[in-house]
């Protein structure tokens, strides 16, 4: 295929988009892949629609390869279904919902598992028929709080979404781990740098869970990874190892101090180092007692919630989130102290709320024998010694604290580093909660119902052009991987000599005869603007025909590593057929 | 490729689904090509999907030949471009509209005229980088009244729409020709026999249009066709030819006539004809004058207007509405006639209504110098040979009366037959409407701007599925032509022994790797249930692999004809590959 940029519809621009931060967005936009046409809605140009089509393309043959069948679902669903499991309601503000002329419910889809799960019961009953891994590649949408970052974070999107019915926990694990090995295919032909991560759900509720995050300074997933071993994990699913318990026979006993003028961990801490009792008080020997409402979605109700971590930690608002989802959380307003006058705050300690029916969660580390320094429950006073087991049980375990730098490695290798990502894939085993919503079963050989296991696979098809993008540039443009490029050779002609013109049409024919699909700039622009525009682009091999012509040779640039060699012209085809073919 | 119906998503179904009417809509529901969701909602299954895809494929591979250039735009649309075209307010309740988050105003793209002409303003400016031809294959959504036939009339379904552009009115009637080349060659190679009727404009406004409607019984457009020439057109669209104009000077005066008890026309015909006149009366010698009222998109007024037509025939609501598109039609309510008094109800005659400054419209017969029998805006009176052009003057002419079949042809050749359609096609002059909504102008040679003016052409591929089904299906089930079907060939394996299981298998393998696509019949039905099953499902090629197979030979069956010849085994691969490439 030839393309010629004479009548190519496309526009180079020369600067930066106002509203673009991150160097894909800048320069999808500046090389006229896309263009923003709503907050978080894009239209593709022809080159952005060739490089999401050939993303597509490939996650659909692996997708195949690995025994997946494709269908595809409309992205306008009636409630219905999303009520039967509750997603109308706890998808909040992110799901689009709008009425017919008739006034009856409907969405628009921002994931699939009902449709999918319904589709399976209606055709498959035997457990003959299973498992089955059925997949679509479709229009997704999302009403964002923040769309961001160009097609990175779209309202709507592209994605790839599979879903597997197994009739066992050991055929889900299959399953899954087939889904995992072929994510890992799809993303290595991309010639994406990424890891694997350790997830929380999200809104999916199940078990297993794993990410894909592509390597990205501007990436807004936060993960960390271990200094010594494979171990990697988004912060809102690292596991704070608990310490050992100890006894609690031999510890002080727990004294209340009168500790005037310490309203922060800091001043308390000295005031107590400086009191002349017989040890030394760091922030972590403190306990700080966080309230907070959570709200059960579908409630009208929130309740009081009392998140303790040690004094050197913060509690994370996502880790936060994500520990109580589908709950909500708020914080709490003047009225609720007013209305809850056991709380006094800043003194808040573990008996007033065990006294008054708060539930109370504490952090991994606060363990059994455990000693602690927290509030008395009266304005200016502390406790110290107050130890768990003995003086206060806690309700449960709430891993919330903040994950930092130099916390050991959950896996017990090294210490922790965090970095940035782009989610570029999510596999999951969602388990039997929507066979159990919509009643999914197959007759096993007895003639017994085996109720379904599923999992759920996404690919952020259109998020992944993107992904590269944030990957694979540099200060003169974008320089695409050979397997997602929207073409194989960019052509110049540099000169106008009638010569210069048809030697480079010639070769440009050549090409497209052996196979190559060719960009060739023939536009009557100076060569210095083809040459710009050619490394904004970014295909991966820049062919400019000019002057050496009369010399029979031809440059091959390599637009990655910008290396110039001197090719014979008439050795041109197989050369460069050589590059691309691998 | 090889599809094996042991594990393929397919179930069929022996009955017709509950509410199916057209074949189409029985035979892919049957067949598991498509299974409903939602009103107008469809999800496609895997034998669905691959026809959805070859089609697609069609369309695109002609429209790039054309120099067509595929881009694609959200279907989330913002209101903003839409208000501006005043669109969000003519398309009614069949538009979907929906509010984001922040309560900014959305709606589903229904087609993209807007969008495509801004994006054109956005990024072209020069004489020379006109004409441009630019397409997407993309999801809309319209909120159809009653949706119906499955995929025929869905509220959510893949259309190909493209645009052109030009700097003249000759340049885009180029463009327009172009794309009707384009159309005959896509309706072409998908086997479909179609006509190419004049249409009127819809909801687009402008000049020039064509549709192309594939034949069937089922189809929901009405159209006629000359008996003697190539004429044929939307009801909507036939233009009546209008008789000479007469003089009006020996025409006999106006009398008015007391006709007691002549309700209808025939009454009237009837009295006249016996009153001792000195003529034979027929209906189509009197006038009928229909008032409705008429309201312009974005008034609150409506206003009266008076549509006259000869007695014998009926106001056409189809090409009133078309006629007075975009205001609205409604009928006069009791209120009205009280409110306008002069209208006297069964006798509303030319004077009253003129008198009253009420608009009155006629039909083209209507012509200066014809003599008609009409109300006489007295209750049980009427005029006869109330003169046009002596006695009255229309406002104007209105083409609104029924079309018959037997009426003459507007080209003047033969007469009107009525037929059937299903609409595929839509080919239209825009003109500059579009552009001049949003100021889309070009710098020409002089410096000065030149206005675009615009077509725009649509496709309905899924539609394409249902249409092809409705014109190629018999009482056993589908009938795909070669160039759509899900497979080149259906292979079935007819018999448990294992030599025949191994001798289909190699057989399937041959032909694979001859490059035709493959549907293996492996299970462990009966031959009985899987030659239904093939019949159902369509692939042009049925192959048994069966007894025959001990003497050497396969069963080669024609779907579409049912004829059936012995092939051996050894020369099947030659025989099918000649039969699939042709």
């Amino acid at each position: 295929m030839i393309t010629r940029m004479s009548s190519l519809f496309l526009r180079t621009l020369r600067d930066d988009p106002a509203d673009a931060e991150v160097p894909s967005h800048k320069l999808l936009v500046r090389a006229g892949y896309v263009r923003r046409v709503a907050p978080g809605g894009y239209s593709w140009l022809p080159l952005g629609l060739r490089v999401l089509r050939r993303i597509e393309q490939i996650v659909r043959e692996e997708m195949d390869a690995m025994g997946g069948q494709e269908i595809q679902f409309p992205a306008l669903l009636p409630r219905e279904p999303y009520e039967a499991t509750n997603r109308w309601t706890e998808y909040g503000e992110s799901l689009f919902r709008l009425k017919d002329r008739r006034g009856a419910d409907y969405l628009l889809g921002p994931t699939h598992e009902e449709l999918f799960t319904l589709t399976v019961k209606g055709e498959y009953n035997s457990y003959r028929d299973f498992p089955v891994v059925l997949y679509q590649v479709q229009t997704k949408y999302r009403d964002e709080a923040r769309p961001r970052a160009g097609i990175l974070r779209g309202r709507e999107f592209l994605m790839k979404d599979s879903y597997s019915f197994d009739l066992s926990d050991e055929g889900l694990a299959e399953s899954y781990q087939r889904h995992r090995d072929t994510y890992i295919r799809i993303f290595d032909r991309l010639g994406l740098s990424y890891v694997i991560v350790s997830a929380m759900s999200g809104a999916m509720g199940g078990s297993a869970s794993e990410e894909f995050l592509a390597d990205a300074p501007t990436g807004e997933d936060t993960f960390v990874r271990s200094t010594e071993s494979d171990y990697a994990a988004n912060v809102e699913a690292v596991v704070t190892p608990a310490p050992p318990a100890r006894p609690v026979e031999d510890q002080p006993a727990a004294q209340v101090h009168h500790t005037p003028d310490t309203p922060t961990i800091e001043t308390l801490v000295n005031f107590l180092n400086a009191a002349g009792l017989d040890r030394t008080f760091t922030a972590a020997d403190t306990l700080k007692n966080v309230l907070v409402k959570v709200r059960a979605p579908g409630s009208d109700k929130a309740e009081l919630l009392a998140v303790a971590v040690p004094g050197d930690r913060e509690v994370d608002a996502k880790r936060l989130e994500a520990a109580v989802y589908p709950a909500e959380v708020a914080l709490l307003e003047e009225a609720d102290f007013t209305a809850n006058p056991f709380l006094v705050k800043g003194y808040i300690g573990p008996k007033a709320l065990q006294d008054n029916g708060v539930r109370y969660l504490v952090d991994p580390r606060v363990v059994t024998g455990t000693a602690w320094v927290t509030g008395a429950d009266k304005v200016d006073h502390h406790v110290v010694d107050l130890v768990c087991g003995r003086d206060f049980t806690p309700d449960g375990t709430i891993d919330v604290a903040d994950v930092r730098e130099g916390d050991p490695s959950p896996d017990g290798h090294g210490t922790l580093v965090a970095a940035r990502g782009i989610e570029i894939g999510h596999i999951f085993q969602l388990g039997r909660k929507f066979a159990d919503a919509f009643g999914l079963d197959a007759l096993g050989v007895d003639g017994k119902p085996i109720r379904i296991t599923m999992g759920s696979y996404g690919i952020g098809v259109s998020r992944l052009v993107a992904a590269i993008a944030e990957q694979s540039h540099d200060e003169h443009g974008l320089v695409w991987p050979r397997a997602v490029a929207p073409a194989d050779v960019h052509l110049v002609i540099a000169g106008k000599d009638e010569s210069i013109r048809e030697g480079a049409e010639r070769l440009a024919g050549q090409l497209d005869a052996a196979g190559l699909s060719v960009m060739l700039d023939d536009r009557t622009a100076t060569p210095g603007v083809k040459f710009a525009d050619a490394e904004l682009i970014g295909v991966p091999t820049i062919v400019v025909v000019g002057r050496g012509l009369a010399k029979g040779v031809v440059e091959v640039k390599d637009r990655a590593s910008g290396e110039r060699v001197e090719v014979a012209v008439d050795e041109a085809v197989a050369h460069l057929t050589g590059l691309v073919r691998g």
